[in-house]
């Protein structure tokens, strides 16, 4: 059968490296998929003089699914994160983001197994301030009904389509009656439709107090845009950082792009010494998108054995392998 | 000597339990301290049929410092929260909260040493919300140079007085430039003053995941608003919960009122089962701002000891004492 088409942006610093670990396990695990390669960075692109180019766009929305390495912002005033950019242009409205404690990578929790569904559109990332007298600044934050309905639609359908039988919304409605009220609100009749599923409400100083508590007790979380930014993080922390955890932005009419949500690295960019486990287990959720599933839990088992055996461990987890060697690890579980 | 006065707002719920037990520690210590006990609370009061009066906000302009317990919301429409309402009234524009592991009391943490500063008056909290059409609802932030400025001369003053040796600011203005921006401006130009204090930057979506990796990295904490909110209780989650950490609000011509953070646990008032140590530990802060270090240093001693000891632990601590037994047991180690 035809190969399937995806886009890859490895993006700067050590997005390319890590972006090889990917094709080469893909490679090693014979996955049917053809990757378009574009050149999306915080540096002009010499061939187009551009940044991000209408290609790179059309070639996601063309394929409906990509996969994506840390992009830095472009330096200059008024050049707004690539990664921002790419969320408005594709409509990507939900950063979905497993997080579940790694068996062999040992930190002060071992009971975290939960997902945060982000509103990534509007919210606090409206980009409006203005400055009202001098030394007084506003900044809008901007809460809809229609992004809000598409977010909580999409965590109880996740919720579903997962076997997790509880969602909460995090919120601080208790201050921000109307912006976080019109989101529960949404959360709520949405709620009504999955009546399978607990629903719960946490305002979110208690949820990160909860959180750091007893993480055990959240199964999928689902958020306004600052709050998800917020705790994803602080999730991640749990289980030993941003290096580990994957993530997947979904975007209208289904589109799926993955991401690896670590910054760029610059200081260990072309030195072979960057984690891909973040990447890699964030392509194994655009491979479960496409329903290859098979390819998608070999590709897993494989990263959670190598970890879980503890022999290749790059340098941000305390080890001293290099990328190309973990990446060989990962292909030997295959 | 005359003794000093101070108000007391025990507040709903669990409030009166802890503030007799406040009571009795002050008087077993012989601290020289007369109360003026206000009823101030989400019933209105019989005798004046108000929320909060004006002669309980001029009790504590009066006497310069107080100690509050907990106070719910008054139920009905466009009541703010009462703990809003004193902020404003009494421009409590910084809420302190030391955050310290106890020894004795296990959490997955032994190593956290810390003081959030949070700014107390504006940004997310500014109350302007607004629905622009059907089902788009914005909310103003308000950054201004005056508080940014002064909650930052707060924090840099705390931290040279207390020994500490750095202060970071937390932030996102990375996406929030021009307001967070104006908050790290404000905080670099007082950093500037304080060249024996070490000055850093870090966005909160990384703050929390350093601070559930490595709380020990941080020190003294400043930032905006609803980032204190939500990082004061993480950091609270670290060593236990709100049962266990005090605060205090600094507010305009040197008010210090003292403050349990915790909510009114309507469920369990009256039965002689609420943990009084966030409620003592707050009265000891208040000792301090009055220079009673002597009486603050042995009423602190005396808590700590009671929970290193562990065997007078409330309820919410997995153990099965009284309030009363409890707060006769600190009474006898002083
Ligand atoms: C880099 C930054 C703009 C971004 C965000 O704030 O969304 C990042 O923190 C993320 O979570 O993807
Ligand atoms: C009760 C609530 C209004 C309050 C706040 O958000 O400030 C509380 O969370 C706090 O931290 O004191």
């Amino acid at each position: 059968s035809e190969p399937i088409r995806a886009t890859l942006f490895p993006g700067d610093g050590i997005g390319p490296e890590i972006g090889e670990a990917v094709k080469q396990v893909f490679g090693a695990a014979e996955v049917p998929i053809e990757w378009e390669e574009h050149y999306v960075s915080d540096k002009v692109d010499p061939r187009t003089e551009s940044f991000l180019t209408w290609e790179s766009l059309e070639s996601v929305r063309r394929n409906g699914v990509g996969l994506k390495g840390p992009m830095a912002t472009p330096i200059g005033k008024g050049h707004r994160s690539l990664n921002l950019t790419l969320r408005k242009e594709l409509g990507l409205y939900a950063n979905v983001r497993p997080c579940q404690s790694l068996p062999g990578y040992k930190t002060r929790y071992d009971d975290v197994n939960l997902v945060t569904i982000r509103e990534n559109t509007e919210g606090e990332y409206s980009g409006l301030e203005h400055q009202v007298v001098r030394g007084v600044v506003e900044s809008l934050k901007i809460i809809t009904r229609q992004a809000s309905l598409r977010v909580a639609e999409y965590a109880f359908h996740y919720a579903k389509a997962n076997g997790r039988q509880r969602v909460s919304a995090i919120h601080k409605a208790n201050i921000m009656r109307k912006t976080d009220g019109l989101f529960l609100k949404c959360c709520r009749e949405v709620a009504e439709k999955y009546p399978e599923i607990t629903y719960e409400e946490v305002i979110i100083d208690n949820c990160c107090m909860m959180l750091v508590k007893n993480p055990a007790l959240f199964d999928v979380l689902v958020m306004p845009n600052l709050y998800g930014d917020i705790i994803s993080d602080l999730c991640a922390g749990l289980i030993g950082g941003l290096g580990l955890t994957p993530s997947c932005n979904i975007g209208e009419g289904g589109i799926a792009l993955a991401e690896a949500v670590h910054g760029s690295a610059p200081d260990i960019a072309g030195k072979n010494l960057a984690n891909p486990t973040a990447l890699l287990l964030s392509s194994v959720m655009m491979l479960r998108h496409l329903k290859l599933n098979d390819k998608a839990d070999r590709i897993q088992n494989a990263i959670l054995s190598t970890i879980a055996e503890g022999k290749y461990r790059t340098v941000d987890l305390g080890g001293s392998s290099s990328t190309t060697d973990f990446t060989q690890a990962v292909c030997d579980h295959l």
